[in-house]
């Protein structure tokens, strides 16, 4: 982008003060590299007057782009009638992500700010679930009747357009807003404007419900390969659209929460270098305690073999090898379930045929990691001592895949996210299995 | 999607050899629907029938959306005119991204099927190297002049807007194909059929190079939210369009690819439900086999320690936990430092900031966890136990954490994917270190 060639310009301007120089430097950047700057910057009080520089329209883009400390930084140096402009500026759906990011009573005082009409707006997107369709449309799209001509609707699309946030699709709707089609706007260009719109209409289209969960947006968009959705209520009233960019950043999140998951790592809001010390404790800590109490079955299970360890040390040498090897073959195992189940390339249904080919291939694995460590037994402790941890090995690494192939699709069952099979998670779990299994073979090898 | 509840109806038709009720049937389904029928059917035979029942163009559509085994089932059936036709009909990027995925043979054998000027333009995004942007890119989009009239760019959108993979963004290039200006079609749509499309171009735009690595794509497109976006080579030619449906599969096969390196298992080709036995072996052996021969260090290091462990059985049982709450914390700070990597949020040269906050939360983790695990030391093995175990606690999440924090930082530095510091290579890794510090530690506290 241009900011890593145009900062210290800019810092100079600054210093210089000459902020004719400055506002049209400005005016040539998009709005998101504004924004990615103004994020950038160090100083406070240079992000103000920058801020502050931009023309009201361009503002309120920049706004929306900003991150969450950059913005509460602006927002605390502004008085509510600046903040009321902004707001009236912004897209109906970045205001709503907005509100949803503010403590409760911030938000009942910012939407007080707004007109009657945009605070209507406001409240009801934000009556909808957080994570659903609801909060992500906005009420700003193009709907024609059918009844019209294609020049009469090309002349509403014209009229409407600028206010809207997509032109690529145009919704037909009656006069009651009772959802009937959605059409590619060059349906539109194409048609003779002679044509009824009625004429244009084949009936295809998918709409999504407002308390649908936003991952069914990124779902549907993904699979129709649609620039925007009509997001229509359970009596067929059309309540706004869906647009790919909100749809992006939302696929975006979606997969940081689920690679914050998978290492037991409670999803954060916002971003990560912007989150302190005390929210990455919080975050943080409520898994590894968790993990803890189940590492202590582990400790406790090797207790019970406490007279046949003290006669064979030997055996614990192998110990960390054995019991990670387990948990390495399930996190793998869990980690391509989560992701086929995320994906939708795998259904809750299919666990006994995952289970099936898992079982195999862990096998597979199982023998060749067994073989690779036959000999080091030997060299270690005798062929008894080789014996058990060959054997261990197998034992262990498919009991590790089938725990982390059946993890998932329990949680599933159990109406929580399957990515809480996080890898350390499994590691803690095939622990246990793992040292009973070894010590249990060890036991029957060495005759005790 | 009416897939569930039209599968058995479909079914019975093919069963009654209804052939004209199901091509009706078929037509009211869109494209993408029919594909994951298709994909889903088991008996090869019912979707060689119902492929052949579908128009020219639709079906051409559906062969674009199918996974890759029902591609290739369906093509062993097909003769090369058969193919040579559904080859014509693809558009060019979905055709570049099919001759990616089948061997260089049968490419070059279905490349010779295509008309002389379709095959230069399929050898030509061949040509560009696999992940780039040139192999994403449709040379199919409608481009205008700068000394056009509106009106008459507008008759040349609607001529040329058929064959156009999206009219959202419209292009402005000279007569030799330099890239002047990408406008929005709603411009167009809104200006004065008189006025010089000259006179709308405002010089704001981003492109990309055929050369840029695919990710780019994902990352400008989230950026700007743009709909499509130009390829122009470095003499400033205009080559094509990346259009939004790509870049959100891209964005989608980049995050699982992310997801399977942090589980250890090098990333798959085409969905995890169609990899047979023999592919998911060789991608998840080679990182066991790897992370054996680093576990073994851990064995090598404990048995430095034999003769205290054979007189203190004890501090064996706390070492799952010991060397799992490293791992875990280690595995949670790489995945929060490969993800804010990955999407741009820190840069490689923050590793100083991160890491110091890094200690900082690792510390508080650590001061907890080592509090929790002090009452269970004192009742297994008395106060020099407990206080080997706490402070052991404390400094092994430290370690892992700054393991886990660095070790992407320096994979970046030596060129590999950040992502490569997965949960089981950190707990690898922090098991050698929190051997030797737990054991360490505890030859301190026991007086040996």
């Amino acid at each position: 982008m241009l900011k890593n060639l145009l900062g210290p310009e800019i810092r100079e301007l600054i210093e210089r003060k000459e902020w004719e120089t400055l506002k049209e430097t400005l005016e040539n950047w998009e709005a998101p590299d504004i924004a990615e700057f103004l994020d950038d910057m160090d100083s406070g009080t240079d992000r103000v007057i920058l801020f502050r520089l931009l023309s009201r329209e361009i503002g309120a883009e920049v706004f929306a782009e900003l991150g969450t400390t950059a913005r509460e930084k602006l927002m605390a140096t502004m008085n509510d009638l600046q903040i009321r402009e902004i707001l009236i500026d912004l897209p109906p759906d970045d205001r709503t992500s907005l509100f949803g990011e503010l403590p409760g009573e911030v938000t009942q005082r910012l939407v007080n700010l707004l007109p009657a009409g945009e605070r209507g707006e406001a409240l009801m997107l934000l009556g909808y679930p957080e994570q659903s369709v609801g909060r992500l449309m906005t009420p700003h799209y193009v709907a024609v009747r059918p009844e019209w001509t294609v020049g009469r609707a090309l002349n509403h699309i014209r009229r409407r357009g600028r206010e809207s946030e997509t032109i690529s699709m145009v919704y037909v709707t009656d006069s009651s807003w009772a959802f009937l089609d959605a059409l590619e706007l060059h349906h539109f260009i194409l048609a003779s404007p002679k044509k009824k719109v009625r004429d244009l209409m084949d009936g295809n289209f998918v709409h999504l419900n407002p308390y649908d969960d936003r991952e069914e947006a990124v779902r549907i968009m993904e699979h129709y390969n649609l620039p925007a959705l009509p997001v229509v209520d359970s009596l067929n009233v059309m309540l706004g659209i869906v647009t790919f960019d909100d749809v992006m950043d939302v696929a975006k999140e979606e997969a940081t929460e689920d690679f914050y998951r998978t290492a037991a790592v409670t999803p954060l809001r916002g971003n990560y270098p912007e989150a302190g010390v005390g929210q990455l404790y919080k975050k943080r800590i409520p898994w590894l305690m968790v993990l803890i109490g189940i590492n202590l079955f582990a400790g406790a299970a090797m207790a019970s073999f406490e007279e046949m360890i003290s006669r064979a040390v030997a055996l614990v040498f192998f110990l960390p090898l054995l019991i990670d090897s387990g948990g390495n073959a399930g996190s793998q195992s869990a980690t391509l379930m989560v992701r086929a189940l995320a994906m939708g390339d795998v259904r809750p249904g299919d666990w006994v045929s995952m289970l099936g080919r898992e079982v195999l291939v862990a096998g597979l694995l199982g023998l060749t990691m067994g073989l690779a460590v036959w000999g080091l037994g030997i060299y270690r402790g005798g062929p008894a001592v080789a014996a058990a941890v060959s054997l261990a090995m197998v034992a262990v690494v498919m009991m590790g895949s089938v725990i982390g192939t059946l993890l998932p699709f329990l949680l599933n069952l159990l109406r929580m996210d399957p990515a809480t099979a996080s890898a350390p998670l499994i590691t803690s779990i095939a622990d246990i299995c793992g040292v009973l299994i070894y010590f249990s073979i060890a036991a029957r090898f060495l005759g005790t």
